[in-house]
C-alpha cells in the first residue's frame, strides 16, 4: 500500500510499504479515507534523531474498520471511526483514572519513538490500530468525517484546556495564540459557559477567523486594555496558552486576573522558565499544563461535533490525494497554509 | 408618583400612590425606567387572597439609584441596576450559602404577602429595595437594558435549573416546555455545555422561536422519538421540567435516560405526586427541585448577558407605557403577548 | 468442586458442582478464599421464581486469580483480587461514562436471573469472572482481604451514596438506617468531609456500632430534634436513606433541611410513592436514587480500605468455612448474625 | 486598656492604648477573651518598616461583642465571635465571587501598613472589627473557644489549601511542612476525603504530632520512597506546600506523581523562581498558590471545628495572660514554644 514516509532532513515522501496485520487480539486494521498533516509531523522530520528514514507518518485519521482482533469490545468491522492520536491500554491503574496519555504502553501513531515505542503512521491507505477499543471511536452517521477527523489531536487539546481551567459561567476567557489549538479552545470555552473569549493572536487572518466562529481578537500588544475593558480592569478569569514556552506563559500572565487559571497547551521549548513567583503567591495564581486525551474525552468530544458545537473544519484549508501529500506538507511548511488533509 | 396596583378580581389599575422613601439603612430608592409585566402577576391578581386592593405588582425591573442609605455597600447614586424579584439579607447562613430564597427576612417585590412580607412592586415610577446590596446589580453600560430587566427573574430561573442539572459537556438536553423559562433554559443549556437541546413544546410559535435561538423543538408526542435518535434511544441526559407539575414531571421521565437527572422549575399546582418508584431506583433517577436566585448568580448572569451568550429580549413582544400598563396586562392575560414590558 | 446453591423455598446446600473454565478471552477464574453472605441472598433465596434449583450464590469475595483468558489485561494468575458483585463490558457508552449498571451486558454473580443473564456464584471453590480486567480489582498486599470482601458490594453502595448525596465539607449528613450499608455510608460520610454524621436507627446495638466507629446515633424519633440541635433548627444538609422504600423516605424527609439532598440507596418495594411535591418544590429538594458501583470506584475504595479510612469490617460478626455456609446463612436470616463470611 | 504593641526592632511591650470606638456604622467592638501570637507577628516586628512604635499587634481572637454599628447584620451584643485575620467589604466583585483577599478594602489586623490599611491590632482588650458581619462568624456555644481562635488563619489556611487541591476521595496526599498550618493542612486532608496522608518534615516532634493526629510523618530524605511505596511508585497525587519559597516547591515536585496537583500556601522569600518547565509540561503538573480565606470558608470552618474534625489546639503549647504577652513572643521566637496564646 500507499504511506507517508519520512525520506531524511525535513522530507517525507510517499511510498510503498506492506499492508498491515494484526499483531495482538486487541488491534484493528483501519482503511484510512482521512488523514490530517499536523505540525507536529512537520515538527519531527526537521527535528534530529526523532524519525528513521522509511518511518511512517500521521496521527490524524478517519476511516474505516476492515479487521477486529478477538479481543475487541464493541467495535465491529465496517465500523467508521476517529482515532485518537495516541493509543493505551484502557485497564491500568492511569488508565482508569483518566490519565490515558500517562500510560505504560502508551504508543502514538507515525512519530517514530518520539513518544513511546514504534507505531505505523496514519497518512496510509491502512493503519493499525492497537487497544482499538481504546483509542477508536465510532463516529455518527450524521457527523461530518472531515470534523471527527481533528477529535484525536486538536479538538481534544483544545477542549481538555478548556475542562482544566474549569472557570465559572460567564467567565472572560483569553486564549494566547491563535493556530489550530487556540481555535477550537476559543471554541470550547464558547461551548462551555465562558462569556467573552479573547483570542489573542498577532497574526490578522487568524484574528479574522477568531472573530467569525464568535470570539474578540486582537493583537498582543492590544490585549491587555481590551480585557480589562471587558473586566472592570480585572484581567481575564483563565487563560488558554497556546502559543508555547516562556514567551507564552508571560503573555498568559499578562493578562491574567489576580486568583486567575493559566492552563499552558503550548508544547515549551525552554527546559526552564523563571516564574515571578512573589507575584504568582500574591495573586494566588493557578498554571497547570495540559496535555489533551481524546480517549478520556470522546464521548464528549464526539457528541459536541456531532451537535455542530464545535467545528473544527473552518481551519481546514487544504485537501490532497495521498499521492500529493507531499505537496501538502510543503505547503503547510512554507506556511501557506493552516491545516492541509489527505482525502483517500 | 403613579404605580400599577391590584384593583380586585382579576383586574389592574393605575393610579397614584405616595413615593416611595428610605426606612432602613440598607435602603435604596430605584427610578424605575423599564418593567416586566410576568406570569406571576397574572396569576397573583386572579388568585383569591394573595393580594389586597391596592397592593403594588411587579418585580422586574431596571433603573437608576436615587437615594441610598448609609448601610448600602459598593453601589451609588446615579447607578443603573437591575434588581432580583426578591430581597435577603445577605448575613445569615442562608444567604452565606448562596441559599438567599430561604433567608427569614426574604420578601418577593409586588406581590402582597404571598412569598413573605409585604413590599412596594416596581411597575411603578419608583421602587423602594431592602438590602439593596444585595438585591440589586449594577448593570455595565453596554448591556441593553431591555435584557437586564429579565435577570432577576426568568433567566435566573432558566440558569439555575440548567446549573443544578449539572450535566457533562456534550450532554442532550431536554427543555419540558417553551415559555420564557423554558426559551431562557434553552439558551443556557446550549451556553453551558450541552450538545444538543431539544425543546418539548405544543404550541408552533414557542418550537419556531426555540429553533431560532439554536435549539431542536418538538411537539409533545414526537419528543421520545427525537430525542432517541439523537442518543442511540439512551433519553436526554438532563431534562428541565418548565412545564409544571404532575404532567410536566410525568413527560420530563418519559424521555430521560437512565441515571439522568430531571430539574423541575415548574411551579407545581398539586400538592401530591405519585412517584414511579421502583422504576426511579432501578434507572437511578435524580430529581431536583429549583427556584432561581439572581442573588447568587447575579455575577454570572451579568456576564452572560453583556457578552450576548443569553439573549432573553427575543420574548418580547410588546411594550407599553406606565400609563397604559393595564393593556399589557390584558394583551398577556389573553394570549396575545408572550411578554409585555413597560417601558417608562 | 464445592458450591453454596439454592436448594428451592428459602434454602440453600453445599453441592458438588463443576469446576468452571474460561468461556471467553476476556474471562478469569479465581480460587475464592473469602465469600459473604449478604441480605440479597437471603431475599433471593425467599423470593418466588428468582432462582432455579442449583443456582449458585454469592456475589462477594476475595480471592486469586489462577487462570486467564488472553486479552484480560492488567491482571495475572496469582493476583489477589476482589471482585465487583456484577460484571460490565467496559467499553461501551454506558461503561465508558461510568454507568457499568447500565451496560447491556450487565450480570450480577450468584443470582439466577434476577439482575441479568445468569452467570456463576462466589460462594464456590472457584468463580468464572467475564470481563475479568473490569470486574476484578487486584488487592494491596497489606490491604486485609475480609476489609477487601465488601469492596463489591456493601462499600461501594455506601460510598456511592456519599458521593452522589455531594455536600459541602462541614455539611451535617444523617444516614436513616444502621444495617451494613448504613453504617459503610456513615464511615464515608466522616471520611468524606461531613462534620456532624447522624445515623437514625431503631436497634440499640446497630446505634452502639455507629458511635464507636464516629458517628453520632439516635432513635428514630428523637431524630429531628437530635439534628436541630446540631443545626440550628434547619435539618440534615444531606440524608442517606438506607432503609428502603417509602418509609425510609418519608424519615429521609422529616429531617433534611431546605434545599437539601436525599440519597437513597435502600431497595423500595413498593412500585409507587406518594411525593409531597408542594413540599419539595418550594424547599428545593433533590432526591437522588443510586445503586452501588464498584467497578466505576473502585480505585477510590481500594485506597481508601487501604489507609483504614473506611473499615468494613466492624460488622462481621460470624465466620464459617464452606461447608458450613448453610448455618452461616440460618444464623443471618434468624438475626443472629448481621454479616457471616464464608472463609475457605 | 492593655494592648501589645511594637516597641522596635524585634520587641513588642505591653502598654496604655485607647480604647477603640465605632468608627462606621458597620463596625463592631469586640471584647477579646483569646488572642493568638502567630509567626507572622514575629516576622513583621523583625521586619524592617513593616510597623511603627506603637502600631497594635495580633490577628487571631475570639471573642465578645460589646458594640455593633447600625449597619452590623445578623450579629448581636453578647455573641461570642471569632474573626478572620482580615476584613473585606463583602459587597464587591470581588468578595461576591469568594476573592475577598483581593477586596479593594482589604485591611489585616494589626500588622501596620504591611497588607492594606492600617487597623487595630486583636491582642489587646478590646478590637474594633470593621465590617463585622462580614469579617465575623458566631461561635457555637459548644465548641471550644481555644480552636475557634485558630479559625481565622492557620485553619482556614490549611483548610483552603486543601480545598484548592480538590483530590480525588483516596488520594495520596503529601504535607510538605509540619509547622502549624502543615499540621493543619494534614488534619483537614483527612477530613476530606484523603486515604494515606503523609507528612514531610525534618523535626522529629512535629513528626510526632502529625502522627498523634492520623497522618504518616517522614523525614524529608525519606519522603519518596515512603510514598512511592504507597502508590506503587506513582508518588503523590496531591501535595500541599506549607513550607515556603524555592525549597519547598522543590520538595513538592519531587514527591508528586505525573498529572498531579501542588498547592503552595508557603509564603516565599524569593521574588522569582526557575521552574522545570519542560518537566511539569510533560508531566502536566498543576501548581496552585493559595492563600487562607475565613470568610469565605468561614461556615465550613466552623461546622468542622463545632464536629471536632479538625481540632486546632493540638499545636498549644504555651499560654500565658496579657500582661504577660512579651513572654510568649519570646518562647515562640526562642523556638521553645510552637504556639502560645493569650488567655485573658
Amino acid at each position: 500500500m500507499k504511506a507517508v514516509v519520512f525520506r531524511g532532513a525535513g522530507e517525507v515522501e510517499v511510498r510503498d510499504v506492506p499492508e498491515p496485520v494484526l499483531a495482538d487480539p486487541a488491534d484493528a486494521i483501519v482503511r484510512v479515507e482521512y488523514a490530517g498533516i499536523c505540525g507536529t509531523d512537520l515538527h519531527l522530520i526537521h527535528q534530529d534523531g526523532a524519525l528513521a528514514p522509511g518511518d511512517g507518518l500521521g496521527h490524524e485519521f478517519v476511516g474505516v474498520i476492515v479487521e477486529a482482533g478477538a479481543a475487541v469490545r464493541g467495535l465491529a468491522v465496517g465500523d467508521r471511526v476517529t482515532g485518537a492520536d495516541f493509543t493505551a491500554c484502557g485497564a491500568c491503574w492511569w488508565c482508569r483514572g483518566g490519565y490515558h496519555w500517562e500510560c505504560a504502553e502508551r504508543t502514538f501513531f507515525g512519530s517514530g519513538t518520539a513518544f513511546g515505542a514504534q507505531i505505523d503512521g496514519a497518512q496510509a491507505e491502512y493503519v493499525r490500530v492497537p487497544f482499538a477499543d481504546v483509542t477508536l471511536q465510532r463516529l455518527p452517521a450524521d457527523t461530518d468525517p472531515e470534523a471527527g477527523l481533528f477529535l484525536g489531536d486538536i479538538v481534544a487539546t483544545g477542549y481538555g484546556a478548556v475542562q482544566r481551567a474549569d472557570f465559572a459561567p460567564g467567565s472572560t476567557v483569553a486564549v494566547v495564540g491563535g493556530g489550530p489549538v487556540g481555535q477550537i479552545a476559543s471554541q470550547a470555552a464558547q461551548a462551555c459557559s465562558a462569556g467573552f473569549v479573547v483570542v489573542v493572536e498577532p497574526v490578522a487572518e487568524r484574528r479574522e477567523l477568531a472573530q467569525r466562529c464568535g470570539a474578540l481578537a486582537v493583537a498582543p500588544d492590544a490585549a491587555r486594555a481590551a480585557i480589562d475593558e471587558l473586566t472592570d480592569g480585572r484581567g481575564a478569569d483563565a487563560v488558554i496558552e497556546a502559543a508555547g514556552g516562556a514567551r507564552g506563559l508571560e503573555a498568559a500572565l499578562g493578562v491574567v486576573r489576580r486568583r486567575g487559571t493559566v492552563v499552558s497547551v503550548g508544547v515549551p521549548s525552554e527546559d526552564q522558565w523563571t516564574m515571578p513567583l512573589a507575584r504568582c503567591f500574591a495573586d494566588e495564581i493557578t498554571l497547570s499544563f495540559a496535555i489533551g486525551n481524546a480517549i478520556r474525552d470522546r464521548d464528549a468530544l464526539t457528541a459536541l461535533l456531532r451537535a455542530g458545537v464545535i467545528d473544527p473544519t473552518v481551519i481546514i484549508d487544504g485537501r490532497v490525494g495521498l499521492a500529493d501529500a507531499v505537496r501538502g506538507y510543503t505547503a503547510m511548511h512554507e506556511r501557506r497554509s493552516v491545516k492541509t488533509i489527505i482525502v483517500m
